[in-house]
């Protein structure tokens, strides 16, 4: 690894990023430095799109020498944490479709005068990242402003002759489950996340009738799930209590908080950026999931999926035997 | 047209998005909405890649009451001017690879508390010029956040059996020639621009060698044109003054600043966001493009290629039968 140029001037810095990007595809006949890329499919395809952006002060705060968290804020960013956000966010968003990765493009806004630091780390983490899960950097856009940091990754995979997980898919009757753990995120997860590709890919080889990854919390996106599947008929979800894989960070944010068992349900029921994969299979295809399922990822039936009557709610939480309306409280953006 | 709802609701702006998007391709399987979407690739194929920001303070300066720019900073734009002017930036550089676009993402971050109007108003820019170059909108991310308007384009386009045209094919001897006229981009043209999609792809289909379009001024353009294509040996440009298409704006951006004709060539030399095709050719390529262009956009020749001996300038610009070395004033990005 070599450092970039200490110069404003953005040839020298594009010539610095061409020495240090990831390993490329073949397919990728024209990368970063010329109007656009060109990037080779070879047979009749379905591709995957998706775009993201990581925005200061919203997905993350930077580590920086002024900056002190209270321990329940989680842990600042590093620049190399952003950049690997970036690109694992939209990953997370491609293995809840089931696809391959195979490129992506990485836009970003520095704010003027931070420094060669700070975007010389950015790309190296993403560029780390692309390296990881095998995705080439395609081409980009640096430009400096009088902003925040904003970090756009677009990327673009392939569903290699499977059908894409819909969100609008589930049928009464279907299996929910969940990879992984949940809550608590925000001390530190939400930073170092693995992307769920090959569970995804898995998945969908194995027919999930409908998949999300968890972004909003499981609450909102099981809801989101429930919502896009009510076509013929209207759907709703019963999820049990003692089912949910409450995570560590859940635990540790409740008692952080002063607060018990009871909180840290409520973590793992709404808070946001899990990345983990939310999906529903008809029972059948759920028990060979189980049975041949190869990763060290824990994964776990919740509920089931039930067709829900007039006035019923669309979320159920049992609990003791007895099922109460779950309320939505997990992460809604405000516009 | 429906306007926005009025809700900071993400979910209602979405479904708002969704009843206002630009005609569709068929082959756009899964739209915005779901984690990611799905575009069907019927066979081996090309595709060409491209992502761009628009920066409010950078691109644009928004129209508000409190706004008021001196003529010679040109207007402020609408949000309508900023969805368009987002992607036909893209679309500028898909045409300079001779490329034909089929579909696009965009990323918004909104000032917080700018009000619906902005989003809608961006969004419907957005759409109506997807609608006007055939591009579908495959999906996107809106969010607000503590920073100025940033909106990102991310284009998918595809060659349909044409080869790209790079920037580094320009060999001694050929034609450089540009679609259109130059500078003073600054008093409205770049807001307005046309991206040259049908002149790119006949380009290419007549065998350019090398191609680009103008963002950051001719000489500077040139100036990479150039660069990029010395591999075998090294080649540098001379142009003819008196053959620059000297634009009407430029000439009257001259005229503002108290000048004439001299700064008004400076203008068409120098000044960025034409988004005009720069192009070069063999000589006999060159004429039977100039005796088959069919469009009413005007392409005139700017002078030769070079071998570039030890020394010599990399771009001349001929005056009155003198050779005099061009600095390159063009804009260059500082990060």
């Amino acid at each position: 690894m070599s450092h970039a140029p200490d110069t404003d001037d953005e040839f020298a810095y594009i010539k610095w990023l061409r020495s240090e990007l990831p390993p490329q595809t073949p397919r990728l006949e024209l990368g970063p430095g010329d109007d656009a890329a060109i990037l080779r499919v070879e047979q009749k395809e379905r591709l995957v799109l998706k775009t993201d952006s990581v925005l200061e002060g919203q997905h993350f705060i930077l580590k920086a020498p002024g900056v002190h968290l209270k321990e329940v804020q989680g842990p600042a960013a590093t620049p190399e944490e952003v950049g690997r956000k970036a690109l694992c966010r939209c990953l997370s968003d491609i293995a809840a479709m089931g696809g391959v990765p195979i490129a992506c493009m990485a836009a970003v806004a520095l704010p003027r005068g931070a420094g060669v630091k700070l975007r010389e780390q950015i790309f190296l983490g993403l560029s780390k990242a692309c390296a990881t899960y095998g995705v080439s950097l395609a081409g980009g856009d640096t430009q400096s402003w009088n902003g925040p940091l904003m970090l756009n990754v677009s990327l673009i995979g392939e569903m290699q002759g499977e059908r894409p997980a819909i969100r609008g898919g589930a049928a009464a009757g279907d299996v929910i489950a969940v990879t992984g753990s949940l809550g608590g995120s925000i001390l530190g997860h939400h930073l170092r996340f693995e992307p769920r590709l090959t569970e995804g890919r898995f998945l969908v080889r194995h027919g999930v009738s409908a998949m999300i990854d968890i972004s909003d919390g499981l609450s909102g996106d099981l809801a989101r799930i429930c919502e896009e599947s009510s076509r013929r008929y209207e759907v709703g979800a019963d999820i049990a209590a003692e089912a949910l894989p409450v995570s560590k960070a859940a635990r540790r944010l409740a008692k952080l908080e002063g607060q018990g068992g009871e909180r840290a349900l409520e973590h793992a029921l709404h808070d946001g950026e899990d990345f983990e994969l939310l999906f529903t299979a008809p029972a059948f295809r759920w028990q060979r999931i189980v049975r041949e399922w190869p990763f060290d990822t824990p994964v776990r039936a919740l509920g089931v999926v039930r067709e829900r009557k007039k006035g019923e709610p669309a979320i159920r939480l049992l609990r003791k035997g007895e099922a109460q309306e779950l309320a939505l409280k997990s992460y809604v953006h405000k516009l």
